[in-house]
């Protein structure tokens, strides 16, 4: 018995279910939000409801796993933009993803926090993560000299959170959004180069 | 009886009285919230308790008309500093002086939300008085060479918009603040007098 305290790998299939249960989740919720089936959710992914039970118990589970996945999908898309974009750019295309993701991201987080889930705490792992990350492509950028070098992580964690907001606020219009973005960058750049 | 639909000016004693009351009720909020008595209101502001009701038929009347009072106060303030204040300046001044209310305003407008007011039909006209207030403070600095010429209002409410919320959001640092909106501040500014 002693054996089994060390969780095993999961098999393949098992993980293919599980991505295929939050893929039918998340194209779900935007319709039906937290109030989707269960049943609904098993039919979409084509497995049967023991299935969703076992990988998620319970629905708030189920709601967590995909804003935490929302979360590390945009470190995955950091991982492959530091390999095909120069680092001077990337560092902005990734600011820019993360507040395009907000507005979507936002009604997860509402949802799961109505239903009483510590949203915070929940995607305290996957966000630190990703500022990471974001701090790696700072410091690549102020390397390449497409940001200023008297600006630190706190400073462009803060403009991220205040560009995140407006973005959910009001669903601000995007071209707008980019408008006022395009001005933020201009003062992270240093002077030369704007 | 045609003559009392036409409204009378207050007497300066129920001026007084309006303000005292709104006075009291402003100090007493951050401890009570709006589970405030109307009573201590009253004993606060030293007038009899039938004199708030007359002044404000409810509680929510009551915190609806601080809220207004706190964007009105932020506008009398600009009306002195574009006397004071040489236009380049004033612009920053006032931008800065809106974020840094915004922490205190939210905690009315949160608690006046859930008390089931439409905040934002509430503080419409003194929320657009203001907002033309800071438009005007933008042409000034634009023609007196402090900000960009390219930049135009929606862009600045919507980073105004991004600031507020940000400097709401987990009572963010007050110097982490000013730092970030140093940035935005910059990208605002015309290359040449950054």
């Amino acid at each position: 018995m002693a054996a089994s305290a060390t969780p095993r790998p999961p098999r393949a299939d098992a993980r293919r279910n599980r991505a295929r249960i939050l893929a039918a989740a998340e194209a779900v919720f935007p319709s039906s939000g937290v109030s989707t089936p269960v049943e609904e959710v098993a039919r979409r992914a084509g497995v049967g409801i023991g299935t969703v039970y076992r990988h998620f118990p319970t629905k708030e589970a189920l709601f967590e796993a995909i804003l935490v996945r929302r979360i590390e999908r945009l470190a995955d898309e950091a991982g492959a933009l530091s390999s095909t974009t120069d680092a001077g750019a990337a560092f902005f295309e990734l600011f820019t993803r993360i507040v395009e993701d907000a507005a979507g991201r936002k009604a997860f987080a509402d949802a799961l926090s109505r239903a009483g889930v510590d949203v915070k705490a929940a995607t305290s792992a996957a966000g630190q993560n990703l500022l990471a990350e974001l701090g790696a492509f700072l410091a690549r950028a102020q390397q390449a000299g497409t940001v200023r070098h008297d600006v630190d992580l706190d400073q462009v964690v803060a403009l991220l959170v205040g560009a995140c907001l407006a973005a959910e606020h009001d669903n601000m219009d995007r071209g707008l959004r980019a408008r006022a973005l395009a001005i933020v960058f201009d003062g992270l750049r240093p002077e030369a180069s704007r």
